[in-house]
């Protein structure tokens, strides 16, 4: 009976750490999408004090992750989970290097933005970003949310979402191409916001890193690299 | 007696599963190191076939990323491994995550190589790649080299080294910008010459991160997001 007690204890003390660790995974998805949203609205709305706003935000989340990493790998020497608890340890420490390059991506974002400010004509090109820009936002707010609730069906939803992602960054860069073609001059400006661009489809490929970890932890099935007709029958093809 | 038989058995078999892992990571990364040095010579001498080869080995090295992920996560589950060894494996789990992306921009570069023979400015253009990408790869082979030996001090040069291709980076982009701007009609192959120079920026990036892994792997502490002149005294600070 007191080894039962001890065995609940030492269980209950462990489902708190695995708790900490979750609830310190879900901060910093909230840091970053605050961040990509601050450098999109820095970048709209020629707000250069929020751009630099967004590029001090970095070190924090640069900590947190390093935190993370550290808690993972503490409770892993310490409690050695198996099975279930040491994938979540794993998939944790995988997700968060994905969401520390997406805050990477928003500084990229916003120092776009900081540059852009003397100049009329690319605040319009980067209002043209806006669009995908807020298409890119939703995704992370849904990933993050899929990781949340470990929603198999969203994530391979949001995963899905990408492919809509990639066709709207086609097309904008195809009209970025345009004007630079119709104005040699605007050349460097329209470069800068291109490389925004390629930033934002970057966010959208690692949204989907953090779903397949998503799909991978809650069916034990690796999807990574896996065409989406083939991952829907893995997540969908046993247990439902 | 019999106990001690026991334990050293135990152990050896152990060595041997993570020798038997170091030797797959080793051998992902030299097919990543071929994979990049494919790239560039299939974009320098025109030859499709090449580029072709190394857009289809991305599956092979996809498929060792994930076999190596889940040995270490069967070795982590059955060993319980602490101390140094937990940390190899969790080491080990992030660096093929960066070899894997090495070899996606590598397949990039290829990509652009292949769009580009039929256009004799274009080639001409990837000549002016090349010396960038002889000086990545040349990291790339060093990054190895470090983590194969294990190499602190190899790993910090190797890291430090990122600064001078960025600056090579930077003066390749301007001059890609002059030629856009002299020739308007030249600016959609120009941009497939810039996202090739791209990829290559990027995988100086990810060598900095598995050079980090290193010290982190030897020293016991974490340099990411650390300025060159903190990384040196932490790498160096103790033991020497």
């Amino acid at each position: 009976m007191d080894a039962m007690n001890l065995s609940t204890h030492i269980s209950s003390k462990f489902n708190e750490e695995l708790e900490l660790v979750r609830n310190e995974v879900l901060a910093m998805g909230g840091m970053v999408e605050q961040q990509l949203q601050d450098a999109l609205n820095a970048a709209v709305e020629s707000d250069s004090e929020l751009a630099q706003a967004v590029l001090s935000s970095d070190v924090r989340i640069n900590e947190i992750e390093m935190r993370i990493d550290e808690d993972c790998f503490r409770i892993i020497a310490k409690r050695q989970p198996t099975a279930g608890d040491l994938r979540l340890m794993l998939v944790i420490m995988k997700a968060i290097g994905d969401l520390e390059r997406i805050g990477d991506e928003a500084e990229r974002i916003a120092r776009v933005a900081l540059e852009s400010f003397s100049n009329k004509q690319q605040k319009d090109l980067l209002g043209n970003v806006d669009n995908l820009g807020r298409h890119v936002l939703s995704m992370l707010h849904d990933t993050l949310d899929a990781f949340a609730r470990m929603d198999v069906e969203a994530a391979l939803k949001v995963h899905q979402e990408d492919q809509k992602i990639d066709r709207e960054y086609e097309a904008l860069m195809r009209l970025l191409m345009t004007y630079m073609m119709e104005d040699s001059r605007s050349i460097p400006k329209i470069l800068n916001v291109m490389w925004a661009v390629r930033s934002l489809e970057r966010i959208g490929d690692r949204c989907q890193n953090v779903c397949e970890y998503v799909m991978y932890l809650v069916k034990g099935t690796d999807v990574r690299h896996t065409e989406y007709d083939e991952m829907e029958e893995k997540v969908r093809g046993d247990g439902e």
